[in-house]
């Protein structure tokens, strides 16, 4: 494997629009939500892991999640975690983890990619990815997947990008966030656009200078600690510095501005595993299209349900039709798949009505 | 209270109707299902212990919740338990029990009510059970107690009487199982039909000499082990030639054929629990109908359900009305309320499919 290649999974996240079942304390990326016997972050790792040494392998996550990471992950060294004091979205974390790269190996090329995806077809990902640092290495490239959109999702950014046959690689001309529905229809029938998968390669030198020339604040921040970087005086900089930081996605940061984006159609099936009708498109269903994780499951008519339980719990369901049925140790939730988007605000009434704890 | 007053309990039903709270290792006459700090059977003792005293309440039941009964009714001597080695239905079990209390007393009056029944107001019950207890005492009488039907249910015994106002005891004319619909109808129209609570009182001598007088085999059977009911003998006796005995109810067996039955209209409400529907009945409701045994519950666009959980279980439902929810340790049950006479029989598939530990 070659040695200037590095990933830096994105495993901060919450994932509250999959509560009881991803919580706070025990978010999504670290739960086996398909039932396939990994969590979704040790997939992840695996999946970079074909082509990426496992010491070049780099976890960004909030130092809550820190001996959970490490308990799934055995593989990495401590060193290896990436850890947020404070939640600042995606701008900061990458430009504090790409400086630290840097610092090791100024050749260092970097993928950053979400610990909570599912992306089918190893090959086709590990041809692709390969294919992206190669581009990487020796230029300014910066590359993201783009995922050809099958419907008019509003939840998602949109990547427009220059028609031209020829070239594997397809030059950006816009990025687009969560565009309203009629957009995102029109989007659809032009036809050169792709929904952004959130996974980026670069190199770590044209990184850390994108973010000089379009973020000079931020760059100052963490520069200021470039010396600390990778020894002990790291942790106290990162912790007396990184709450100053900026909250703002690289996508705002950086991609909007930048010259020399590029995408690359992902040849491989992918879904972000945002919401429990996203996972229920992508597990195995019965005869009446229940798909089911953990429980053992008696259905009278009823169809098209997902149920997640723990392991062994049997549910029977009489007269139930399109739902989402989560059972947790200690919450129940039932909720048609339709109104699944009102999730994180039923979440935020239990709090209001029965505390923080849930 | 008066000594020969005598009271047995029923209390070797499954109550599978109310799977999977009530199963056959811990079945719903034990359960608190009301929310009320008491289980059922503990309220039944405590309605009878206002007339009959401490000792002369006996249990019926299986010989498999021998344990639970004691533990449930301390105050309850082991030799107050009639244990029934096999299940055969009312009427062997109400002869063994009526010569067991003859062989203490022969001057008792006993009454015979379900251990799983709701009653309010226990100072009219207690009024009315010493009515009847007076009327059987030195008479031939046979009294039940008699439910004011609500509505035409075809799921209860219906008992004709004969009308007279001058009485407060009505003459019996006749007994009805489970009619159909019209038929059920026409009763609740001619006025005269009562419903059979199964609560019955009468003297331990009256109800020995209808057996002996109607069920004459049912009668010698029983009536051969008369010397060892009470002492160490019974126990090996009752083994031998429980199970011999027919699996016929009190109603086919006595009631339907006795002459001077009574009938005393209840002063009181009366429910038999029979189902999660009329459990419902009776729970108080929040301002959008749902009762709620056990669990705290946030409910969005949810009206109508019952929903039972362990305690401190955390349910949140949206978009769901008129269900039954239900969840144990280790079973979820989700089913219409209108469809939860089927519940009998997905318990059995439940069997079929998964084991009969459930």
């Amino acid at each position: 494997m070659n040695k200037n290649y590095y990933a830096i999974i994105m495993a901060g996240g919450i994932g509250s629009r999959f509560w009881p079942v991803s919580t706070k304390a025990f978010p999504k990326q670290f739960h086996d939500m398909l039932g396939t016997g990994q969590t979704l972050i040790q997939k992840t790792f695996s999946r970079l892991n074909e082509s990426i040494p496992s010491k070049n392998i780099f976890v960004l996550t909030n130092q809550q999640y820190h001996d959970l990471v490490l308990e799934q992950l055995p593989e990495l060294e401590s060193e290896q975690l990436v850890l947020e004091p404070a939640m600042r979205n995606t701008a900061p974390c990458i430009l504090y983890a790409a400086l630290k790269i840097k610092t090791k190996n100024p050749n260092a090329v970097m993928v950053v990619a979400p610990s909570d995806h599912w992306i089918e077809d190893q090959q086709s990902f590990s041809n692709q990815l390969k294919t992206a640092f190669e581009s990487c290495s020796n230029t300014k490239k910066m590359i993201t997947f783009g995922i050809r959109p099958s419907f008019a999702n509003t939840g998602y950014g949109y990547i427009q990008y220059k028609n031209d046959q020829k070239r594997t690689l397809k030059e950006v001309l816009r990025f687009t966030e969560k565009p309203d529905y009629a957009t995102a229809k029109s989007f659809l029938s032009e036809g050169n656009y792709l929904w952004n998968s959130g996974i980026f390669i670069w190199s770590v030198s044209t990184i850390v200078e994108a973010f000089q020339a379009f973020q000079p604040k931020l760059f100052s921040l963490f520069n200021a600690g470039l010396s600390s970087y990778n020894t002990a005086a790291e942790a106290s900089f990162i912790n007396d510095n990184y709450p100053k930081a900026e909250n703002i996605s690289v996508d705002y940061a950086i991609m909007e501005h930048a010259k020399e984006i590029y995408v690359l159609p992902a040849a491989f099936d992918w879904n972000d595993l945002g919401t429990w009708g996203s996972l229920y498109d992508k597990l195995p269903k019965d005869k009446n299209k229940n798909a089911v994780v953990g429980a053992k499951v008696l259905a009278n008519k009823s169809e098209e349900n997902i149920i997640s339980t723990a392991k062994e719990k049997l549910v029977v369901i009489q007269g139930l039709s399109g739902y989402i049925v989560v059972d947790t140790d200690n919450i129940l939730l039932i909720s048609p798949k339709a109104e699944e988007q009102n999730i994180k605000s039923l979440l935020k009434q239990v709090k209001d009505k029965f505390g923080e704890q849930f």
